[in-house]
Order: C-alpha cells, then sequence, then structure tokens
C-alpha cells in the first residue's frame, strides 16, 4: 500500500546489521513497536534463516499472533525450526480455530508433529473441528467463548470473564446456556458494564438470539454479519446446543474470500487463495490455461457457424465487417445482466424464487437497451459506413443496416434473458452461477447472435439464402 | 434468503388483522422479538400508510435502530408523518454518522426539518461531518467515542464508561488523549477488565497506535480493518488530534461497497446503492445503456479493421470463421490479467511501483499460456476443421493454421501484457482501474489481434496482400 499511514520502522538491512552485532534486545524493542500483521509481513522479506532467529525474540504471545499472519510456507520453515517445546508453547497461545487452519495447510509429517504436542483435550476439539466442510460455519468457529449461566449476577460474571478473557476470542458478547448447554441468551459486555452489579443475567440478557448450525453455509454467516452489524455470531447443533462462535474477523475473511472468488471465476479464473504477487508463475497458469482452453474451444462453434454460411458471406461480404460488434454488444448486455444477477445470488437478495421477477425485469431493460441500441446503429451504419466510408454499395445501403439493426435488437434481448436466467438455474442444480458467467454466456450468445444474423440476412437479402 | 435461520414470526395480513383490530400490544409484542433489520424489511414489505402507524408502536430506541435500517424513500416517508416532537426524539437516539448519512439521501426541505429541530451543538458536529469527501475516511467516522486521561485509574475509566456507554457507538475500544486532544494511546475494554482496579491508564495503553487522517480513502481503511482485525480505528487531524473513530460495521459496509462497484464497472455497469430487485426497470437501463453505446462504437474500429481487408478475405474465405475464436480468446486472456490486477489495486496487494514485476510475471505466464493454446489450435484445426469437416482445402490446410497459431500467439502476449498494464497506468493518471476493465480491454485487444491476424495472413499466404 503505497499511501498506506503504517511504515515498518525498520529495513532488512538494519535488521541484518543489529543480528550481526547481537544486539536483539534493541530488535526486539523495535519489533514490539509493530502490529503482529506487519512484523509477519517484515519477516517475509528476510531471508528465510533469519526468520527463525528474528521469531526467537518476540514474547511468545506475539510470537503466536505473528505466527497466526504468516503465510503456510512460512509457517511450515517455523515449525521445523522450533523444538517440541517450543512448538507446543507456541500452540498453547493458537486459538483453537487457528491451529485447525493451520493444520489444514501444513503436510502430513508437520500435522502430526502439531497433533503429538497438543493436549489430548485440545486433539479432541481439533479433530472435531476438522471434520467439519470446508464451506460450513463450524470450519470457521472457535469454541473459545465465554459461557454464563442465568442465575449469575452481573459481579459474578465479571468475575468469571476477568479469570477466562485471557483464552477467549472475545468477550465482548457472551452466551447464556443452561444445564444442557443449549443456548438462552445474549449478553454483551456493555449491557453488563450500565447494569448494577447484583442483577440477574437472566434479567437483562437477550433472548431472541440468531444463531446458525455447524453446517450452515459459511457465506450465509457472512451475509447475517453485514446484515446484523454483529461482532460475534453462536454456532449451535441440531438440538440447540452451543458448540461455538464466529468472530466478526473471520466474517470478514469469508467475505473477502467470497468476492474474491467470484472475481476469479467471472474472469474464467480458478480461485486461489494467495495473492497475486505471491504466486507462482507455474500456478497462475494452470489457474487459467483450463478455462482458456474450455472456452477457445467452445469458440469453435462460432467459427462453425461463420464457415456453415461462407456461401452467403462471399456472396454479401460487407456483412463480415459487423460480426464483431454484433458479437461484443451481445457479450457485453449479456455480462451486464450475468453480473448483476451473480452478485445478488451471492448476496442473498435474489433466489430462485425470485426468477419471475428478475426475467421480467431484464425483458424491459432489455427492449429499452435494444431499441436505444437499433437507432444508433442504424445512424451509424448510414451515416458512416455508407456516406463517408463508402463500405457499402448504394444497394447495400438499403438493406444492411436494416439486417444489423435487427440482428442487434434479437442479440440483446437473448443476451439479456440468457444473462439473467442461466445464472438463476445453475445455483438451482447446485452448480456455482459464477462459474457459468461472462465467458460461457458470452460464447451461448455468440452463436445465438451469428445464427439470427445469418437466418435474418438470408431472409431478407434477394439471393443469399 | 431462503435458507436463512431468521423467519419473520408475523405475515402482513396478521399485521393488518391486528391494526385493524386495535391490538397494538400484541403486535408490539411480536415486533420487540425481531431484529431492527428485520423489522425494517418487515415495513417494508407493507403498504405505506401502515409504516407510520407500525413504527409508532416501537419504544423510541428501538425505533431509531429500526428506522436506520431502512431505505431512504420510506425515511422520507416517516419524516413526513412526524411531528417535529417526534423528530426530535427519533434524532436524539440516532448516532451522528447515521444523521449525516440520512441528510445526505433527503431532499432540501426534509433536510433543512431535520437540522431545525437538531440541537445546536449536534448541527455543528453535523455540518462539519458533511464536509468530507464521500470517499473519506471522515464521511464513514462518528464523533461519539470514549475518550480518557492517561492519569485515571481503572475504576475511574469504568466509572465513566458506564455513564456515556450508551450515547457511544462502541466502548470496547476507548481512546487516550492529552489535553490538546492528541490521541496518545488506545485501551480495550478486555484489558480493563483484567487490569487491577487502581491501575493508572497510562500503565497499561497500548502506545503503537494506528489511525487513520479524515482524508484517507475509506478504501485503505476497510484494508486495514481486513488487516489487522479492527473493532474500530481512531480517525485523527493533521496534528494528530482525534476528531472521530469508525467501527467495523462501517468498514464493512465499505469493502462491500468497493466490491460490488467493481463487480458492477468490470459489466460495464455504472454502479448504484440500490438492491437488483429494488431498482426501476428505468433506472437500471440508465446505468447500462451509456457503456453499451460507448463499447458498440468502440467495436466500429474493428469493423472498419475487417472492411478494410475484405479483399483478402474474399480470396481467403476460410481465414473468416477463425476472427471469433481468436477475438474471444484475445478477450478471455486479457481479461484474466485485468480482473487480477484489479482486485490486487483495489486491495491495496498491487501499486504502481510492482508494475515491472506484474509485467514480468505477466509476460511468462502469458507465454506458457500462449503456446499451450497454439498446440491446441494447430491440432483443433488440423484434425476437426480439415480432416473431419473438410472446412479446409489441402492449400489452405497448410498454411491457414500456422496463421492462425501465430496470430493467436502474438493475441494472447498481446492481451496479458495490455491487461495488466492498461489498470495500473489507469490509477497511476487518476482513473478509475475498473472503468478501464474486461470490456475496453476487449476492444483493445480485438482491433491488435485482427490487424495481426491480416498482417500474418498477407505474409504467408501468397497473392493475399
Amino acid at each position: 500500500m503505497e499511501d498506506s499511514t503504517v511504515t515498518c520502522p525498520i529495513s532488512e538491512k538494519e535488521a541484518k546489521e543489529l543480528i550481526r552485532e547481537k544486539k536483539f534486545s534493541e530488535l526486539r524493542g523495535i519489533l514490539l513497536r509493530m502490529y503482529p500483521a506487519d512484523i509477519a509481513e517484515f519477516f517475509e522479506q528476510l531471508d528465510r534463516e533469519l526468520c527463525p532467529i528474528l521469531y526467537r525474540i518476540l514474547p511468545k504471545e506475539l510470537a503466536a499472533e505473528v505466527f497466526v499472519e504468516m503465510d503456510p510456507d512460512f509457517q511450515q520453515i517455523l515449525i521445523s525450526a522450533f523444538s517440541d517445546y517450543e512448538l507446543r508453547q507456541m500452540l498453547d497461545e493458537l486459538y483453537l480455530d487457528d491451529t485447525v487452519d493451520l493444520i489444514e495447510e501444513m503436510p502430513a509429517n508437520v500435522v502430526s508433529r502439531i497433533l503429538k504436542n497438543s493436549s489430548p483435550e485440545d486433539r479432541k476439539t481439533i479433530n472435531e473441528l476438522l471434520q467439519y466442510p470446508d464451506d460450513s460455519a463450524g470450519s470457521i468457529m472457535t469454541t473459545e467463548y465465554v459461557s454464563l449461566k442465568q442465575d449469575m449476577t452481573v459481579d459474578a460474571a465479571f468475575e468469571l470473564i476477568r479469570r477466562v478473557a485471557i483464552d477467549k476470542e472475545t468477550i465482548y458478547n457472551c452466551y447464556v446456556t443452561d444445564a444442557n448447554r443449549k443456548l438462552i441468551g445474549i449478553i454483551t459486555a456493555k449491557t453488563l458494564m450500565i447494569s448494577p452489579r447484583d442483577t440477574k443475567i437472566a434479567d437483562i440478557m437477550e433472548h431472541n438470539v440468531i444463531s446458525v448450525r455447524t453446517l450452515t453455509d459459511k457465506e450465509e454467516v457472512a451475509i447475517l454479519f453485514s446484515k446484523y452489524s454483529f461482532l460475534a455470531l453462536p454456532v449451535v447443533d441440531n438440538e440447540n446446543r452451543m458448540v461455538g462462535i464466529i468472530t466478526v474477523d473471520d466474517a470478514i475473511d469469508v467475505m473477502h474470500d467470497e468476492a474474491e472468488e467470484d472475481f476469479a471465476k467471472m474472469a474464467a479464473i480458478t480461485p486461489s487463495e494467495t495473492t497475486y504477487l505471491k504466486t507462482s508463475v507455474f500456478s497462475i497458469y494452470k489457474a487459467r490455461i483450463p478455462w482458456l482452453m474450455i472456452l477457445m474451444i467452445s469458440a469453435t462453434f462460432t467459427g462453425i457457424i461463420i464457415s456453415s454460411f461462407e456461401a452467403a458471406l462471399s456472396a454479401c461480404i460487407a456483412l463480415n465487417a459487423f460480426i464483431p460488434m454484433l458479437m461484443d454488444t451481445g457479450g457485453n448486455s449479456g455480462s451486464q445482466a450475468s453480473v448483476t444477477v451473480i452478485r445478488g445470488l451471492s448476496l442473498g437478495e435474489i433466489s430462485f424464487s425470485d426468477i419471475m421477477r428478475v426475467v421480467w425485469k431484464e425483458a424491459r431493460v432489455a427492449i429499452l437497451c435494444s431499441v436505444s441500441l437499433m437507432a444508433l446503429t442504424y445512424l451509424k451504419i448510414y451515416l458512416l459506413d455508407y456516406l463517408l466510408l463508402h463500405s457499402l454499395t448504394a444497394d447495400e445501403a438499403l438493406i444492411v443496416p436494416l439486417v444489423v439493426c435487427f440482428t442487434l435488437g434479437v442479440t440483446v434481448i437473448a443476451a439479456k434473458l440468457i444473462g439473467c436466467t442461466l445464472p438463476i438455474l445453475a445455483k438451482k442444480i447446485g452448480f456455482d452461477p459464477a462459474v457459468m458467467a461472462s465467458p460461457f454466456i458470452t460464447t451461448i450468445v455468440d452463436a445465438v447472435s451469428l445464427i439470427c444474423y445469418f437466418a435474418i440476412a438470408a431472409s431478407m437479402i434477394p439471393g443469399l439464402a
């Protein structure tokens, strides 16, 4: 970030200098003034051998926070440099959801070292968390939340919070459960702070709790966070027993990942989790080439359509010049509709039951757009191609603009309707709507517009059919 | 949202029934069990005349929360139904940043009523907040934060927080300022809660504060939130004096809006703030048609290029069938690069200084992609078009595949390089990179690929030039 307000207080060269001179306490002083995410970034710019040395001069709590922020390959370097004792210390500091994320990224031998060095209790929870599917609320939750009882007083609640705070991801939302661990209420630290000390939790807790299930889609979780401005959301099992919480920072990560995935898919790229500059050339190639190949092969149909009308094209070669414009305008019209609908689906604003409303809306938009574009095209062909550039003969000028305009009108309407229905249908039958987006729709629209073009030309231009 | 865990406990019909029977306390009981965002959604589905009636049965604090969640046109209906007294009461409950958002959406006469009914002090702050540009941190901040002094004890801090909590957007991050209102530290409610009561704030506050300026781009603010997992971020003026805070829910809105804007622009749509199903057909038309027209006109160049090679095309009509494939593959290759780079720019992962790294990376990816695609195309033309479909003569089969493959290779490389550099250059000279995205790049790449195609054909096919 060029204009960031955050600057790194030390350069790589200075750090190396301090390490060479063994001025570790000075270095430690500098690192202590930095945020974990910045320290992680700084470490990743250094030589890989320096990383473990620098890591060890951090106090252990900060060290764990830095560790969480690092890329998996650096995490692996660090773990291989750790003694079992160091690894245990670090795992002790990590929240369990971060440990689970780590395990998911590491190779098998590292995973077994991590599990070996976790307490039996943690190991049990980790194994449970690992069971949840990748896209579920369970996969992003943590089990470290504050649980209160309804007959506690505010004072007792504070006492408990103070005791457990250090190990909890958040203490600002506390969850009230009954003897069977069922979630019966929620209370914020703010309410606790402004309530008299002898008040019973039952009297001040919020009873209408919005919760999600462990298998709720994490995209839906993110939608709830942005709709209700939550700081945390409880996760319950099928019997409404409290199993964990999801905090807002994890929800932000989900929103971010989902949006970036949609961007990638719409540009016909297999989504990746690493940032562009950190991704290797070969990984980028692998994420892009299958789509380019599939789309190129599918463009073959377009070629076959053109080939089959070769005779017509030789008879009226002027028709040729309008093919790119027809295809591009169709493609653009279609992706306007599809991108709008895909995002609406992703954000939960549009569902399958809205399909007729969407089609009716797009149909009217399409008619307005196609009339405007037809008028503009007619003028453009007549003025520019005929009068100015003379690329049409007088005979052609009578009929070609009409053929092009009719085709354009049909193409725009077809493109908008295909663009808005295909993603909804794709989602309904369990496909990813974003994958069906612009590129595929473009291919279909291309074929439709060419077939219309030649059919209309054949029926309007004598001797062409 | 079809699979949401939240369901509305009352239907429109039931609500009307209860209103007709004047069972307001029953209705109130039902509404009290709902969340503000859900009540707002429910109100918006009712007849417009019912809205003020229902609104008035809510307790005033909840009423204000519901008001904030409603669409501007419903807010306007409510304000016109309010007496001055009711309006004052409601404004009293709103946070100032919400009042400012409201003022920005309302017509002039409503704005003057709002300002008339605000306290002189609030009016002053509102006017200051209204000065900040739309895309600045100042425009999304609120002035209602908890400010502590460094010589306070933890006990005194709690005393103060309890007193002011009700009017503050968050009490979980507190800001320590000196006598000149300069920001010198930050302390979380968690630290306060786990510290002994007689500790001085100065001894436990965090000194390394990340803050933004009032004019910092709000996109950059959102990046800081997602990088550091903040719940709130302080905003300071040029002298480092504390002027406000931004809370995580507002940062989430910014992330959401910026992503949706980028989606819209990449699909050649003027971004809008309302959701699709709520936007009128004419508004959708207006957001889409200018771009369709601009892109259609720009596709004219492609047409002109084809026209000017009409002679060559008549001489070797087989060349025609490959134009769509070349154009589509070029377009797809270009938008893969451009969308990746545009998102990298938006998220602050790529800046102008990275341009050479990006170009070097894309160049290598482009070479890998173009070699793979050339091989596949050669095979496809030879096997499918020549051996299977006989759309090429034996003479043509010797030379046409080579012409197409060379052009394809050049096009893919050109498309990737144009796609990755154009957005970075656009941002550098102050244009919006997303507007320069896929559609424009497609137009440029189309022209480049056609010129290459005909130039390569002319040099390789005897008698074509």
